[in-house]
């Protein structure tokens, strides 16, 4: 299996950061050296709080990794240059060794860590140190550090999301809590050292609570030691996961940690072969999918950055639902059941939603968090003195996530069966969903229903009327919700859903009827207009450049410049219900004039492309889709995993190249793999776990 | 004279931190132990930058002080209850001893610190340790701390106003410097650390630069050592500062300080006989009031809470003018022209202000910041979630700022004869305020010229017409128009002034036409209303409360509860020209219905009841308003000095119980002081030092 080497000689240490997060669902360290100071603490998934402009964010809660090493009082800190990574996919660990260094001699430090895969509250790391030529006191400190504080904008501003509510630092063992400033959550903490050559004393200076011990050390010296911290939100997980990290040594510890890895990924059993660089990356991408899956939590939110750095705050798109899905429905079914948990639990803030703004049913917000409200900022200041700022139009505006919701649901349904879900939750939705659309549609003179005011996913195009992709997602959902009405009508568990919820024979009927009659823009077997008046915009096209460099200087609203796959993103997941000759003109129409400049707009290309059996073209749209964080393709590569490229390749495999499809209750694979290509994995349908390996378009599933 | 002594265990350190504040005017540090982390770090006069919501603030600088202990890597902090600080008004300096302890032992720590008020760049602290029983390798760390934020509203929400520019910790003496936000200003500093038994090593983290030693200790070891920091603002002024810092022992560091101080208190001479307690209260409040004048600089911003915290964010009010004038008029006549430079640098600003907001002239900002702009906020975000916000009208209505201003040149002429001065600005802000109230009042249908939509010095009551205090004010300020207009006719240099600022006997003419008219409201001989409408409120007297709690739970406005003098700070200002029964009058009534919950009520008070000759009553107020900050009256020390309440008491001395008044060119008194007490200061007057001994009703003045 797969390592990736980092280092600070090819790339900054705040952007391999990223690329070495080490989750495990719950708690989330970014790979910042644990020998430097670093503005990254810790991220625990879902505890978020309060904050100016954002509404609610993930916590920048204590920094948890430090070691720093003092010689003779001054800090040994890595010698820039001298900072090497090596993520082993295979195991979930991190091995980082540099020198450190100062006017009074330099040291070789190295260390591994990890975040516990199955213990979910423990992150563990050991690290050993050599002098060069290094004499005197050394002394090692490991402090959880309190002085973290979220970025707001502009980056100046900071905000303290949480407070210390109690700290022990008596004893071998300091220990620690700390409240959000919402006083919504709270985390405690304990500190463990050991394997030391001195006995480590714990200390809390107010800024910091930590635990150190002191050596001497001449030229050739080594010096060992283990910092375990556990980080959980009740006193009994603290506890439980003390002990485990007391009782195992570290070599226990990272052996049962590797050892569910491996479990992992046997049961994914992936293999690429023809192609080793785009097999690194999406086994790269499935690792770091896969590490932000808590298995032992009921929901799964899942923010467009991961939990890997704080780009949209820890925000739930609509990425979640429609890029990720496909991703953990065929290798990990229980992980997406638990993304569809959280819309789940959010429905009742989403009924709120819908009526507050004059609708009926439900209606999702296009930034979600923890209390499911519209978590879109919707004016950010950039600067200090009040003279710019962005107003962000798509909360008000990008309804097509309650459309993307539902679709995920039946989705979820048409590969799991899931009976359970659908009748606890999946139902409701689904009914309350359409009938949003049934209130948002607006019948107009020509006798069509049109949706006016919105932005599709080509967010250059703002406030726009029967945006393709919002339209035809809409009229899918309105489908959705007779069809599984229709479908309750056979099941007494459903019908009672049905009842509970209000649904009337009339009112699915209704759906139906408005779902004939939305306004699709498409010529016959044809060009589909990405919203009203498009063709009459400024026809130009994408040349020698890519992503926001597109749009440069341009009024790009006024041009048929696309920012990212929008009749394309609809065209694909409706796929089945279109004529392949309109698929391929749109394809063909809109590629030329997708800048690209999200991240979600590659993988959706890759797959329709794919799907079309444009196979060389899909390959090469694959590979940049899958390699967006290994290659920083846009730049940002510090705020954080892009979730949505890195899930989205895999769909574009998945459903794309592999052509994976439930048929009558079975699953069906369409290859159209390029010359050379193989691909092997395991994935579940309906419970059970199949072997698909594939060849060009030759392909065997078997059910293991 | 007179030393302070503080202990934490009678009261918190970030009150105590603000009462034994360091400052020379340029440089400021608050009293926090220089041995234990704190969120405090350094102010610079006059260095701000752009900041969400309060327009521009006081930067928090690098913090410079921090001496840190540590015992084989254990942070050595003060115990609680160990702090011991004596401030030393005399030679303005601030001795600090604590136990710092850890669970490895404790060491007696003492030290010594100054901003030096004679070489502005030079902060000096001197520490000795001794070991009561610890024993190990003890390192000591000093470093400049690069981690201080802003606070803003709410707290949470930190900004971090300031960037490192270079840092340089090779050799022996590491530099920096910063630069505020907005790039407006640049601070460098240099960091020497001497005297101590090890050689010190330099070292740079990101967080801080600094520089450390280590010894080996045991029980009885003692170890010295110093830290100097030079703060400047440009590299040519730490080089100057560096080298006599380098050039110069402690020791002398000391003298040449303690010697400027030593001159400071012998030009002011003072001594109060018969009330210790109020001598000391006022020796300390003229401590911080020296403290905060740069003998050096070309003006004098004087914030509300001084350079002493961060209340108000820095910005300056008109008790500058107003209440802290006098004190530095008769006491330090350069810094109350230098409080005069700044309005006379924002005479450019204050025009624009006035045309902008539809008058003519100029009208001065409520609160002032270092570009001259209007600084009050008017939204405040009270929580995180956005739910609870403060909004502020001061800054639109508070307008009697700029007949304060005129008032205060007016007096500073009066006192000083500055013909230079009235030249080349004072009587150009005259003009100007004048030209202000002239195109503000608006002619009403009963022939009266009427100020609407204000809020006098009682901010309890919002958008009044015809406050009392605004109207006297304004009118008084036409007069003081018209008078220089006229005096300007005798004085060639003044009358080109004239024509230059284009005012014709027309205009000066208009101004005493509408000054004869401006509506001010009394009975005849008898009482004044506040306001347009104040009799017709609810009548509440105040019993048994103090400050904010007397309006607990009450809609205030709509009650004749007074929030500090307003009609009785007219009154007092404008005393010659009313008649004794309506000051007192208006006194006794008034003061039944004042809360004090502003700090700028007291002193005012204190001043009129003495001038009333009601010597008892006026020595309780004075008492309680010059102990303002060592008692913690208001209960928000730790945001600062209250200097108005400080050098308010030093007004109801000097105006009220010595009663001291310019008549005819001359200094005269008219003391009114309570049986058995005496005092004796030097006052300058038109550029001579007066000795002025004063007991009962008996005085002398001497020309020294």
């Amino acid at each position: 299996m797969k390592k990736y080497a980092f280092s600070d000689r090819e790339r900054p240490i705040r952007k391999i950061a990223t690329l070495t997060t080490l989750s495990n669902g719950f708690l989330s360290v970014r790979g910042d050296p644990e020998t430097a100071p670093s503005e990254y603490g810790t991220l625990v998934a879902g505890v978020y709080s309060y904050t100016p402009i954002f509404y609610r964010e993930l916590v920048n809660l204590p920094r948890i990794t430090p070691v720093y090493v003092e010689l003779d009082g001054v800090p040994m800190l890595p010698v820039q240059g001298s900072n090497e990574f090596l993520l082993d996919a295979e195991g979930g660990t991190l091995s980082y060794k540099a020198i450190l260094g100062s006017s009074l001699g330099e040291l070789e430090y190295e260390s591994l860590r990890l975040t516990h895969k199955k213990f979910k509250g423990i992150f563990a790391l050991r690290y050993r140190l050599a002098s060069r030529n290094a004499e005197g006191r050394l002394c090692i400190k490991h402090p959880i550090e309190l002085d973290t504080l979220n970025v707001s904008s502009p980056p100046e501003v900071k905000v303290k999301l949480y407070k210390v509510e109690e700290v022990s630092a008596e004893g071998s063992s300091p220990s620690l809590s700390v409240r959000t400033a919402d006083n919504a959550y709270r985390v405690l903490y304990a500190l463990i050292v050991r394997g030391s050559p001195a006995e480590p004393k714990s200390y809390y200076t107010g800024k910091e609570v930590g635990s150190c011990y002191c050596v001497d050390v001449k030229p050739g010296s080594v010096v060992e030691g283990e910092k375990v911290v556990i980080v959980a939100l009740s006193k009994e997980e603290l506890e439980k996961f003390r002990g485990i990290a007391t009782s195992e040594s570290f070599g226990g510890l990272v052996s049962s940690h590797v050892g569910f890895w491996r479990g992992l990924w046997g049961r994914v059993g992936f293999r690429l072969y023809g192609d080793s660089a785009l097999e690194d990356a999406l086994v790269f991408n499935a690792f770091h999918l896969l590490q932000l899956y808590n298995e032992g939590g009921g929901e799964f939110m899942l923010p467009a950055r991961g939990l890997h750095g704080y780009g949209y705050r820890g925000h739930v798109f609509w990425d979640s639902d429609t890029y990720s899905l496909p991703f953990y429905l065929l290798l990990e079914p229980e992980a997406a059941r638990k993304i569809l948990e959280y819309r789940c639990r959010c429905l009742g803030a989403a009924r709120e939603y819908a009526s507050s703004t004059g609708f009926r049913g439900a209606r999702y917000p296009w930034e979600g968090v923890d209390d499911c409200r519209e978590a879109t900022p919707v004016e950010v200041p950039l600067d200090l003195e009040g003279s710019r700022k962005a107003f962000i139009e798509t909360g008000r505006l990008e309804q097509h996530i309650t459309a993307d919701v539902a679709y995920a649901v039946d989705m979820y349904y048409e590969y799991t069966g899931d009976e359970e879900f659908m009748e606890r939750c999946g139902l409701r939705i689904i009914f309350e969903t359409a009938r949003f659309w049934a209130s948002r549609v607006e019948l107009g003179g020509d006798g069509y229903y049109h949706i006016r005011g919105v932005i599709g996913p080509d967010e250059y195009h703002v406030g726009v009327d029967d945006s393709f992709y919002t339209n035809v997602m809409a009229r899918y959902n309105l489908v959705l919700g007779a069809k599984y009405y229709a479908l309750s009508q056979s099941k007494p568990g459903w019908l009672r859903v049905a009842v509970e919820e209000g649904v009337s024979r009339e009112e699915a009927e209704g759906w139906l009827e408005v779902a004939g009659r939305v306004r699709v823009p498409c010529e016959p077997g044809g060009l589909c207009e990405e919203f009203e008046g498009y063709f009459k915009l400024k026809d130009l096209e994408v040349s020698n450049c890519f992503g926001d460099s597109c749009a440069k200087g341009l009024d790009v609203g006024s041009t048929r410049l696309v920012k990212q796959a929008d009749v394309v993103a609809g065209l694909f997941l409706l796929r089945r219900f279109f004529d392949r000759r309109v698929l391929e003109g749109n394809y063909e129409y809109y590629l030329r004039r997708t800048t690209h400049a999200s991240s979600l707009s590659l993988p959706m290309y890759a797959a329709m492309a794919a799907y079309l059996g444009r196979v060389e073209e899909a390959l090469a749209l694959l590979r940049k889709a899958a390699s967006t964080d290994l290659e920083d393709t846009y730049g940002n590569l510090e705020d954080g995993f892009h979730v949505a490229a890195a899930a989205g390749s895999w769909m574009a495999l998945l459903l794309g190249f592999l052509g994976l499809e439930p048929r009558g209750g079975k699953l069906v694979a369409e290859p159209r793999l390029p010359e050379g290509l193989g691909v092997e994995l395991n994935v579940w349908f309906r419970g059970k776990l199949h072997r698909v390996e594939a060849r060009g378009s030759e392909y065997r599933i078997t059910e293991l």
